[in-house]
Formats: structure tokens, sequence, C-alpha cells
């Protein structure tokens, strides 16, 4: 997972893409990058690092233009140098530099292409190396001196023919202008808006409507699946569907766990659908155990608040914060002489002791992903003095990886490969598992926009919406996820309850 | 306000002094710093930065030595040189490092004792500079080759009839032991607690029991007003009463809003004091109007959660996650020829639009210090829709300086000093200001833990419960802090809600 | 100027590209670059700073692969950011990365047609950037999968026929191997050697000899003009001439002070031809002023000192060491309140009183650029007690710009532009100043190669033997150089023995 | 060996110990520090690395003041941390920090005595903290509020009779002055001079008197052996004699290897010394070898120049520069999966193969410690094709350790230590060993100021001028750098030829 912004702005766009770039660093703490372009010359800085630590005042000063693109990066097992950082950049034609979120499933494929039809060579693993290229090559092939929003529409529609997978795109030409564009099935999610000022309208587009909001940006809509936008220097915006056969699915994950609650993603508010799906789990409590027990519904924070607080609402049961969540994160040094640590859910969480002691307390997760946290943190409540420990995940049982770009662990390490709610609840040690229906789920999120009927479910199901998810794709997937999780241990991927900013940073 | 910690172990401490560190990292994020002792010799390392910005692979390799210190320092006006980041160590005698958490009322005067008396140059304006070399003092003056836990104690003793003020110190002295005390009115907390290994038991000192709980240490007890803990080299444990005319009269500060929720303080959970608050309030509201039309309450996050939570509980009203707090805080960069821009108070927190659409919200805050945040919050509130809008303060009005150890605007700036509730109500913009009252706020606290009937409420009544501040003194702070505030700007010091995680780095 | 290295070897070659790099360091202390390749990767690292800043432990584990190409540049007017550190690299055709030492005189012209006939951006106003693209558009016309040794030697026909100046360029291209070229006169120099190993034969292409004697290669011979040789992955080695119309014109500034005495450049050894230099001046005193009454001959280190040596030898004079260079440069630091101090040419050298005292000193420089320094170090042999200065160049008055790849001051600001060497003698201050002749300083270094006839002494005359070079060109040029002084103040350009390593560097 | 400096001048003082710093890094490229002194309060500085590495713009904004004292260190076995950079402080009395250049022989000693008199706490193996230790209780002991320059010189002359060694000293007591002092022997060098301002006298104190030339400072005078200078913050100055029995018995080897040239010491310049040791090996070879069959002299550079040419001239032989010395100094990275090279001697000298072809060569050193490099060399010459390769030493055969502050292998590992001229001829492979008379070298140096009649030679006789040199320190001191030598290799000690200069950095 990644964020992505793109500004054309009226005077330089340096610090508000470093604003929304922190804003959205949520998605991403791996890596950032900005590349800001002033006259015909960019400007380009991107390393490893949390945005605050990428930008200094040094790097700022360079970044000189009235527009720009940034992106921050999620680590992904087997890609965290900072060689990969993006945007990544050509200058072959005109200069482009991109930057996107999401994954494709026919990257090798489309490097081996692009290189024998016109020797462009791929530096990278990155996917995102490979989308520059055919964006490039396409509009190269055009042939133009300078490219209208004509041309540059024509070029994304070739990307979205080649291109297989989930992603949500944004470009900047030297000297032109901004494009930015969504899968044809628009999984991933993009949004543009627009800030009057004295000397002109801005507008920026972002992965989620938060960016916009504290900036001074008004969301204007969601960019369509299939649809490309394109702002030029001046401010001129020009839109087009750029694909056949388009559906909206975006991604349940996203409303689950991936955004901020104070987004607004095709027309639903975050916070709601959680809402909602915390009225849904009570709704099944009601519905499997009418006769339940339950003292007081307890979140695992920060991400499955805003569900428990609802489930405990439509229970009438009592919802306490019961587990602290340390805001700083450090590290464990491995010293000469000492022996590594096992890394403990401890040094994230601690349980207050009074909100467990003697009662039958539901613990509520957004999911579940490896299940090893979720087993420690049940044994934390018993330990806390809990009578009975339920255990709630506002998502359905996790079972199948993500190819749209959520890092996933291989199916193989998920906890509900392969077993029943039943057999989870017993793996980690819970007095009752339960889980959200997937219809539930997404009913939850539907409900705020009926016209969305279909959903990236794929963790769930299998089921991959862009219908081009090969066999034989999905086995390789498998098989580097196992590689990348042996050598990289257990802090590079999406685990339970693991949400992005608890992850340490590597020095 | 800072946070402290001292550990007596069997193997190094360097990596659980920052893991502790860590954990206290609320408590300051200005600079850290840490000594270890192994055999005659000291190891140091401190600066500027969060915990683990301060300490590298290779600072940690250095730190050598089965007992150590560490401190976190919160940034005061005039003081946040590097240089000034703690401990800090005098070679003479035995070589002693030390930090504290809190603040002398009489430092200029102890400086110049130190001075005449002993020679002893102190070359910061740091009070810490002035306890250690005092205590120092007070140790040289007994001449001996090695001191005794008694001689320990008995320079504890000079040190607390010296020195005024609130302070929980910890001190680390070459090749003995580390000793901790805390002043006769136990303003600032201390706790120590133990870990039994295979190899022996160990001791930890600390700020905070939550410091102990991640590391696996179980709280024995408070150091008591007044009292001193020595802990030797070999782990044997020595306490001694070291003033007369003790009492237990801590921070009520701690409670509202410094200090961790899962920590247990004097006896008494945070969480539930907390908690106690918001069902206090809540009286507040039915005693004073209960015919509320009031239609959900909205935290402003993160400390006043636990408040409102209960509040809400008690009122029978909607409790509902209103504003996003942005996890990452991003910086302004003043660039050659743009204009400096205001900091908003829209960085930090992001409402969701639909809690507060055509409803009557009332705004739970755990404090109001200068009231500018609280201000733009009201007016954020009614620009999401709020038909009215109200503000409740866990605390009662915040109007006199604080002293030992909490850094506060200067008096003239706190928006409460010389208003009424009502006149704050009308200068935050708010429809209806409700303040908790004091004795509500004491008790809230005391129901906990009956045996204690005073607390340092020194902000609220400028009461000063240690008895020696002179008029002379709080005209001088007013002064600094006047100067210092025009100086530093407002990130330097405690803001309303500008709670310590909130507070930008500077590069 | 700047120094390039290339290699292709039967192990990792980052090491070895670090050492010639070191070796070359005199050529450019601004800014350096490493490009390796493994595989199908390749791997940069780049920035401005000295060799051993630019590279460290963790940059150096990244650069894997057996075969690699690096640069080291020397600071000039309006290029010294980072960005235009070299080697550059664009990804099609192949992915190739290039790094030169020269300059070309019709870059503008070129940037605009690499546009128009290909699109290509040019994001820089390094000349660099333009040669690698013009070489890689070169070599994707040809439109081969898999280029050939034949195909690569056709590009570089093409360059050298669209290409203007004086250019010693080495590139790597992706997973095939190195090419390296030298310009159709020759004026920058290029060499190779072999290193014989257990595993196979190793080769080096290197600016000059010396990079390959530090590494224990051998020399083979130089790059003719416009000749190119291709060294593949596997060590197979092609040549073969590229251009037509060539003629061997090297640069005479080479062998007076640009390349270091221990190389040999062209068949010539830089050292016999400075001691011949010396044995011409010797000449001319005797030629000029049979009665001199010299009583000691003073070399201005560390270049002039085997010119001066032997001119002494020569004269029968005795030769003294007379004044120390600093070998560790400071800066200057500009503190708030305290005024900007003007550089001294005392912090660089310094007399020995005795070696002055009462005598008549002849003082020996390899050349004389604005004449600055000469005067302060006149200054100083007065002050040392000198009965009388006198002052020789082992050069010609340097007049006209260099466009070639040498950075020099506006001709309006060389001390010798407009003026006789008696007038300079005045503005210098010295008693008696001696220039050598043109025709004297060629046959210096003819002497040991008499194969060359021509070379490149367009500073001296202002001839320039590419014999494209425009007035309209010149004249931007010392538009440019007048602006670039005027901003960058003296350091930032080639100055009387302002020798490279003298150079302090901007933090 | 390290190098000192002090000043006290009429404005900032932060740019000069910087400048001073920087002519002097040839003394200690280890690590450097300042403390400079603003009314009461002392700001420090100090950090491994080269002396512009160490001091950046934010630490020398921070130095404010009109006086300071600035060090550089030599790397000495076991030493080498940052810790033990200089200078050293002490809060009491007064506040002093303390530098200087040299070794005490009693060091132990007096650590354990100024533990048990004053419980001064000694936290590094540093000589220099004791020395301020033993300073400071001296100064305290007479308990004035105010010490006058008469209390400074009594507490200087209680170091003198407790410390034994050599030493040259400069500390800073805030708000008081400058002191500086000189061991009884007069061992290690020290001057003062001054500088004129519009605003009044300044005054430095220095090393070398180099350091005073380079700032326009004009040297007054050496300090004698035994002797104080104490400067007052007002630009007063005292000087005293603060020992019996003084003797001046410099030390030899600053003249033949450690000072600058243009330095002068003791009355007598270096460089002039220099010169004369050339002129009496050439005595020495024309008296044991009249029909030598010396083709031409070749030094090796860089400080061996001056001694060659002389010799040469006296000897009527050509003088060459033969071996070219690598200014940049790269370094060894040790990678995964590469073996670790052998560090040649071929990094830092390169011959010119024209200069050794058929000819007899006597290459010119000034010393020779290990051997290893000389070997080497002599290897070099003959694959450059020497038909004979000579080899003189300007200084005797070095036989024992340095007890006064020069860190030097262990006795066993000279080349010398047990072996004639022959037998070390036969070691390093050359056809003629010449080694300097020791009465020759004093000769040589003493002929420029008779009045010195003694010298510190023991590291060619083994007789030690302080004579308080106990076999036992000797034996411990052998054991620890045999120790040293193994833990740290070649790096950290001087030998031949190795000059300092040529020490790589570890990162």
């Amino acid at each position: 997972m990644c964020g992505i912004v793109g500004i054309v702005a009226k005077s330089y766009v340096n610090q508000t893409i470093f604003d929304a770039l922190t804003v959205l660093q949520h998605r991403g703490q791996d890596a950032a990058g900005m590349v800001t372009c002033e006259g015909n010359r960019f400007f380009l800085r991107k390393d490893n690092g949390l945005v605050n630590e990428v930008f200094r005042t040094r790097h700022m000063k360079r970044l000189e233009g009235n527009m720009g693109i940034g992106h921050v990066r999620y680590p992904t097992a087997g890609s965290s140098s900072s060689a990969e950082a993006q945007p990544f950049y050509v200058n072959s034609p005109y200069g482009i530099a991109l930057a996107h979120n999401g994954n494709l499933t026919n990257t090798e494929q489309l490097a081996d292409e692009i290189f024998r039809s016109d020797l462009r060579h791929i530096n990278t693993t990155s996917d995102s190396e490979v989308l520059l290229n055919i964006f490039a090559h396409e509009l190269q092939a055009l042939g133009k001196l300078r490219p209208s929003a004509e041309d540059i529409f024509k070029a994304v529609k070739r990307v979205h023919e080649r291109c297989q997978g989930g992603y949500a795109v944004v470009a900047i030409i030297t000297g032109y202008g901004i494009v930015a564009f969504r899968d044809p099935c628009g999984i991933r999610p993009l949004v543009y808006g627009k800030r009057e000022t004295s000397v002109g309208v801005e507008y920026m587009v972002a992965s989620e409507s938060v960016a916009l909001d504290t900036s001074g940006f008004v969301l204007e809509r969601d960019i369509e699946p299939g649809e490309a936008i394109f702002i030029d220097t001046h401010g001129q915006v020009f839109t087009q569907q750029c694909a056949h056969d388009t559906k909206l699915a975006p991604c349940l994950f996203e409303y689950v766990y991936l955004a901020r609650p104070d987004s607004i993603i095709d027309g639903i508010s975050v916070h709601q659908a959680r809402m909602e799906m915390g009225v849904k789990l009570a709704e099944k409590v009601k519905r499997v155990m009418p006769e339940h027990d339950i003292d007081v519904i307890i979140p695992i924070p920060d991400t499955s608040r805003t569900a428990a607080l609802e489930m405990a609402n439509s229970l009438g049961v009592k919802f306490r914060e019961g587990f602290i969540k340390n805001r700083y994160i450090g590290r464990t040094f491995i010293m000469p002489g000492q022996t590594q640590r096992k890394k403990s859910v401890r040094q994230k969480l601690n349980p207050i002791q009074a909100e467990f002691k003697d009662k039958v307390v539901m613990l509520v997760d957004d999911s579940i992903v490896r299940g090893t946290t979720s087993k420690q943190i049940v044994q934390m409540a018993r330990e806390a003095g809990a009578r009975k420990v339920y255990f709630a995940s506002a998502a359905p049982e996790v079972r199948y990886p993500n190819v749209y770009g959520i890092d996933m662990p291989a199916a193989s390490e998920l906890v509900a490969h392969g077993r029943t709610a039943e057999e989870i609840g017993k793996y980690i040690g819970c007095d009752w598992m339960l889980y959200q229906d997937l219809d539930d789920l997404k009913a939850s999120v539907s409900t705020y926009n009926p016209a969305i009927t279909e959903f990236d479910t794929c963790v769930f199901d299998g089921l991959y919406v862009t219908g081009t998810v090969s066999p034989s794709y999905l086995r390789r997937l498998e098989e580097r996820r196992n590689d990348g999780a042996k050598a990289a241990g257990d802090d590079a991927q999406v685990d339970d309850n693991e949400s992005a900013d608890l992850l340490s940073r590597i020095e």
C-alpha cells in the first residue's frame, strides 16, 4: 500500500506536498519521495524514511516549482531499498516522473515487452518503473513534439489495455502538467479537489480525501474507474474515461483497515462504514448468541475503536479502553554477547488491569492476519484477570493473498488459511471467536453508497475482480512471500493489528 | 516535565533503559540521555531528539554495564540546548551522574552557595546541575573513601534541607549503585519495582509504573515523599525516610493530563481517575443544566477520551469519535520568498463531518491552557455543521504558574487568567463552557486512595504546597516565561490539547 | 576538469574503482560517483564531496558487480549541485550510464536536436547528460535487441560527428560491457591497461596512467584520438577508430599543471616534461639575462617543484623549499556579528624566513591565472626579507578561455589578458617577470614524443584545435563566467597556484 | 603527539582557534576539540575526526567568547574513543578545562592519589584527565573564591612536583583566563605570541610557532621549561618559573619528524636543522665511503625532502623527486565475500620509473620505525629499475620506547631493536644502510642554538631525561603496546614514513 499526491498550484508546491504526504503517512512509512517541476527542470528527492526524515530544509529549498507529485511507500517484501523509492523518472519522452499505489499482476511480461519493443531497461523489481515505461513508451509512440491532453489520454488508454492489476497513478510531464488515473475496476482510491486562492484555482489529486482537507482543498469527486485527469501547468483541467468495460469494485480492505477514518472513498465515509461494521457484529452476536454474557467490549487500538464502540452501543454493553498503545516505538539492538530477545506485543500494548479483572471481555480487532499478535493479546487479557476472553474481527477470515497492492504474508502463514473460525479461536486461545460475515461487511460499506455493488474482496474469498490473475502468478507470489517472510522477519508485512504506525524503523 | 529511570540488573541495562525511556517518551520529547556504569567507568550518551533518534547502534554498543540511569526531557523555555540534556555528571566525589524530573524554586541561591562553599561552577541554567552539585557537595563533605548507604542517605537529607521545590531524582555513583529520592511533598511521582531472573533479582526505579510493566518488572510501591532508595551494585536495596515534615501532596495535573492512563501513581490508576472525572462532569451537567440538549459527546483526542466516554455513559448520551488526530506531524519550512504560514490546528485534528452535522455537541478536553487551540476546535466543529457547540474541561480553570516542573505559559497568557468560565466560553466561542470543580477533580482522584488528602493544585488555585515559593520568584518566573514565549513561539510550552506527542521537532 | 575510470574484472570492482578515483582525486574534488553492474542491474552512488566522503561502507556494500565506471568532478561555475554529479543514466536503450571529462561546445544545439528528434529531455545544464543522450539515441536508432561491438562503434561514430569539443568518455551498458572513447583531437587524456589475475585478465580505462599503477594494472597504451574501446562482460576487448580526420593535439595544460607528475600521457612522462620546462626556463634566463643575480630558486609548491629544481640545476643556482604548504585546509565560518574576513594566501602557504632574508629569490610557479595569489606571494617573500623577488612561470601567459573542460575565469579576469609580461610583473609586484615561451613549452613536452606535432594551446594563443568554436559561443561563455565568478567567488575556479587539493569544501 | 592552542582576544576566538588547529593538524588527526568561555559559561565541542569535520557551522555558532583553548589528538593505542578527546572539564573549582600534549609516566599512581585525597573520579585512561584533576585539586586546596595569578602559579608548582613526564599544557578557568605551562625539562614545545589589533593586544599560546604565523600573531618566545604563563580575561600577561631544577632538553624527534619545517622551536628553525641533518649525512658518506657511486638522491616525501636536498648539494649529486605521494588517502572496505587485501605502500607512494632506471639511488627518509614500509619502498625502487638501492636515515636507529607523548610500537617491533645498521639494511633489502650518528643529529640541531646542550633522545639511546621512568613502567608500556598493536593493527601508530597525514580515517 502506498499514498500518492499531485498538485498544480499558483506558487511553490513543496510545502503542500510535504503536508499531504504527512497526512497520508499511514499508507506507507517506509520511504517518501517528491518531484517538483520548475520550467523545464525536475527536482527530485526520495529516500527511505518517514516524510519528515526524508525532507529536510536543504532538500525543500531545492524542490522548486508550482507543480509536483509525491509518494509514501509501504515496505513490501523484497523491495525496500531506497533505489526503489518513488517517484521514478525517465527522460524520454519529455521527461516524465511517476508514482503509484497498487500492484500490477503482469509486471514481468510487461518488462520483457517494453525491452523488446523499445529497448527500455527496467533497473529495479518495482512495477512502478514498468508502469512508467509503458506510459512513456505509449506517449513516445505518438511522436508529438508537444503532447495535447488528448495525446496523454491516448497513452493512458494504452496503459489500461496493457497493464493488469489495481493501480492509482500520478505522473508529471516536464513543462506540461500532471496526469492521474485509476485502474478500470477502481480498486485503489483516487480523488481530486480544488482550492481557491487570490491568484487562481489550485488542484490536488490524492489517494485519500484527508490530504485535501488538511491543506484547505475541497473534495471535487473521486476519479472514476478507468478515468484519467490531466491538469496542465496553467491549471486547466481535462478528464476522460480511458478504459472500456470499467466497473467500480473498490478494495474492501481500505474501509476495514487501510484508510483514515476521516476519509471519504467513493462517496462513503470510512468512519461511518466502520461504525456500521460494529452494528453488524452486534447483530451477529444477537443472532448466534442471544444470551451472551459479555461484560465489556474492549477495542484493540486504534483502528477497531470505531466498530467496537458501535458494537457496544448496539448490544447495550459497556465500552472501555482496556489497552493503551505505545505511541513511541523503540527497537531492539542486537549487541555482541546478547541474545536476540523475542519481540513482545507488550512493547506495543499495555492492558489496564481494572478493565479486565473478573470480567467477560469481548476484544474487537479490525481483522486478523497471522494471528500471532491476537494470540498474545488474548493471553494478556487473561493475565490481566479476565474471566472469559471473546474475540471479534470486524472483517471476515483473511484467507487469500492480495494482488492489488496490499502486502500480505504468504497464504500458508495466514491463520485463517485452512482453518474454521472455531479452529482459529482455538489457535489464538479465546473462548469465543466471532468473525464478521462477508455479506455483512459488504453491506456495512455499500449502505452508504448503494451504487457500489461489487468490491475487491480477494483476501476473503480469493476472487480477483480484474479477472486476469493467473494461477501461476499466484504460485510465484506465494513462493516469493514465503521467502521474503523468512528473510525479512515479521516486520516487513502487514500483521494482525500491526497497523502501519507501529512499525519500527531500521536504521 | 521529564521522565527518569534507573536500573541495577544482572546483565547489560542499555536496552532496558532504552525501552523504559521509550515508554516514558510522553513525558518529554525534547532530549534524551543515558549513563551506564561498568566497573569504575561511566558511559554517557545524551542529545536533543526522541529516544530512538538519540540512541543508535553505535551508541548502544558503548553503553556498557549492569547499572545505569536514563532521562527524557520536556522542552522548557530557554533551556533547550543539547548541553542541558540530562544526566549531568561531576567527577568529584566518586563520579556521580544525576537526572531529575521537577523544578527547584531556589536554584539561583543554591548555585551561588555552592560556588562560595565549594567553588563548584555551574555551567548551565539547569536546576539539575545544581541539584547534582548540592548532592555531590554533601556527599563529599562526609569525606568517606567508600560511602555506605547510610552516608548516601545523609547526603540526601541535606539535599532535602537545602533544595526547595518538587523533584524526583535518580543518581548513579560510580562503582557503588543507584540512589533515587522524591521531594518531601511527593509532588513528582516515583516508583520502583523488581524483576526476578535466573541470575537474580533486578530493580528499576521510574517516573511511572508503565515503564516497569513493559519490561516485565513488577511494581513494588511508590517511593514515599522524602524517602530515598539506594540499590547497590549487588542488588541490595536500602530505603530510608530522609526528610522531616513530609506529606503526600502529589501533582493533580499528572492525573489530568501528564501521566499515561495505564500508570498507577500513589496507588491510584490514572485511567480510573480519568473515568471518574467524566462521571463528575456528568453530575455537574445534571446539576447545572438538568434539561440539557446534548446530542453527542466528542472527545478531543487522545487524553480526554476516557473522561468523555464515562461522561457520556453517565449522561446516557451518545459518545462519538468526531476528531481524527494526525499521528504524523510535519513541520513548516520557511523558504526564501515564502511568507510564514500560520500553524493551524487542522494539521493536528480533522473533524468527521457526519458526527457534527446538525447536532448539539459537547466537546471534552482534559484542560484548557491558552485557549487558542480550543477556539480553533470550536470553530472547526461549527464549520462541520454543529448546531450548538458546548465545551467541557475535565480540569478546573488553569490560572496560575506551575513551579514544580511543568512548563506553562506566563499567567498573563492563560485564558483563564482574570476570566470567569463564562468569559472563557465567550473567548473560545462556545455556547456553553463547562469546567470541572476543583473539589470534584480532587475527589475523582482521591476516591481511589482516600489516604491522600492533599494535592499540588497550584495551577488551579495558586497555592504552593511546599510553602517556600516567594512572590519575587513568581515575578521572575512570569517575566522569564513572557520573554521565553516571545522568543520561542508557542511550540515550546504546554498548550491546550498540545499533548506532548503533537510537538513538532526542530531540525 | 574531471577524472574517469571504467573496469571490467573477474570479481567485484567497487574497491578498485574507489582506489582509482582516489588516485584521480586531484582531477576533481567537488563530487564523485560510481555505477556498477551486476547482471541486468545498475547500482549508482554519487554525491558532492571527496571520494572517501561520498562512498561509505553502506554504499560500497550495494555497489555490486564485476564491471563499473567512476567519476570525480571539478567544480565548474554554475553546475556544482549534487544533481549534476556523474555518472548520468538513461534507461533507454538497454540502460546506459556515462561519465566524461571535457566539454562540448555545441551543448545547447545538441540538447535542442535531441529533444526534437527523440523527445529526450535534458534535466540539467550538464553536457555529460547531453553526450549520454546523443550516444543513447544513436545506439537506439540501430534498433538492435543485442548490440554488437560493431553497433556500439557505429554509435560512437555518430557521437563524434555530432559532438564538438574535447572529451574522454566512459560508458557502461547494462549486461554488455564498457565502452570508452576520446575526441578526434585527443585533447583530453585516456589510457587503458590490464591486470592478470588467477581467474583471468581484467581491464581498466582511466584518465591517467597513475590510476592503473596503484591498482597493479599495467599500461597498455593511450586510446587514440577518435578511437573507441569496448570491453564486454567476458573481458573481450574490441577497439576501432571511429572518427575521420583525427589528429593528436593533447591539452598542453595537462603537462603544465593538471596531471599527476607520475602519469604518462600520450607516451610522455609528465614529470620529465616538467623537468624540461625548468631547463627551458633556465635557458631563457641565460638568454635574456646572462648576468643574473639570482641567489636562490624557490618553488611555489607543489606542482612547480619539478620545474624549479631543474631550472636551478641548469643555472647552477641553489634550490630551496622556501614555502611550506598547509596540507589541511580550513574554512571561514560566517558568524552573526562577525565581518567576513578576506581569505589570505597565508592560510595556504607559510614562508621560511631564513630562505628569503637578504636574498635575490626567483619564485617559480607552473602558471599564472588571475594573478591575485601570485601578488600575495611576492608580497610575502618581500616581508620575509627578500632583497629582490623574481617570478617565473613555467607556462606562457594565460590569456584566453579554455573550452575543452578546464574551468577558467572569464578572460577579462585573467591577469595576462591585455597585459604584457612586464605589465604583469608590475601588477604582481615582482622585480622581474619571466614567462616561458610557448614554443619552449611545446618543445619541453614534444621532446619526449616527437610524433606529437600539435597541442591544444588555446589558453595561451586563443587557437582552438577543433576548429568549431564560434565567436558567439565564446561570448556566451565569457558572460556566464563573469556572472559565475561574481556569484561564486574565487573558490569555484582554477586560480594561480590554487592547485586542486587546496580548495576548501563547502558544508 | 598532540597539538594545543589557547587564545585570549578582544573578539570571538572560535575561528582563530579553528585556524590554529588546522595548522597544527599534522600533530594529530584523530580527534579535535575546543572550549570557549563567554562570561561564566563554557562551550565545548570535541569529537573524533579532522578539525574541519569536527567543527561545523552549527558548532561554531555556539562556541562563543573571547577566550578559549583547542586541541588536536594523535591516535594512541587504546585511547581512541571520542570520550577521550580533549579538552577535559571539571566543574570544581571554578570550572576548568584543560588540554595537553605529552605523556605522564606516573598516571596510575596519581589517579589513585587524587581519588584518595580528593575523591576525584577519573573516568578514562587519559593522563590529561589526571593532569586536570591534579591541577584542579591543587587550586581548590588554596580555597580562594577568586584565584590570583599567584595562586594559579602555586597550583602549577604543585603539578610539577607531582607529575612526571613530558607535557605542554593549556587550561582555561571560567571567567579568569588561560594558563599554560611546560614540563621542567621542556620536552614538549610551547610558544606564545601576540597580535596587535585596533581594540587591544591579543595573545596566543601554541605547540608550534606556525600556528601564530598563519593568524598574524608574532612569536614572543618559547615558554621556558617549568615556566607558566597566565593571561587573564583582560589580556594581562603573567609569567613565572614554577619548577626547581629545570633544564632545557627538548625532544629531538620534533626536529627530525614531528614539527612543521616552518616552525621555530626553542630558537631553532626546524627547516634549518633538517638541512643540517642532510649536510651531516653527506659528511658521513664522505667519511665512510669516499668513493661512493651514488647517481641520484631521492627523498621519501614529504618530511625527508629538506635533508635529502642538502645531502645531495653537499655531495654534489643529483637530487630528484622519484616518488609521488598520494595526497588523497582511501580506505579498504571489508565486504562480505571479499578477503581483506594487504595494505600496500603503493597506495601511498608511486615511483617515477625514469628516475630509478639503471641508477644507483640513495633513498633518504627521516627515520625508520618498524621497517616494513622501508622494505616495500626499497622493493619498489628495484622494480622501477634501480641498479643499486641505498637507504639513509636522517635519524639514528630507533630502538627504545618514547614515554613523553610520542606513540611508538613496542620496542620488540622496532626494526632497530637488537639489530645493527647492517642487519637492518639486510632486513629492508637495501645495498647500503646509512644511519645518522646521534652526535651528528644533536649537532645538526644545537648548532642553531648552542645554549641547548641536552635533548630528549630516549628513542635512540634509552636515556630518559626526567630521571623518573621506572623499569616497571617501561615493562607495562611494552606489554600494552604489544597488545594494542595486535588489536589495532598498524594504523594506529607511528611507522616508517607513515607521516601523520597518511593515516586513513575510520568511519
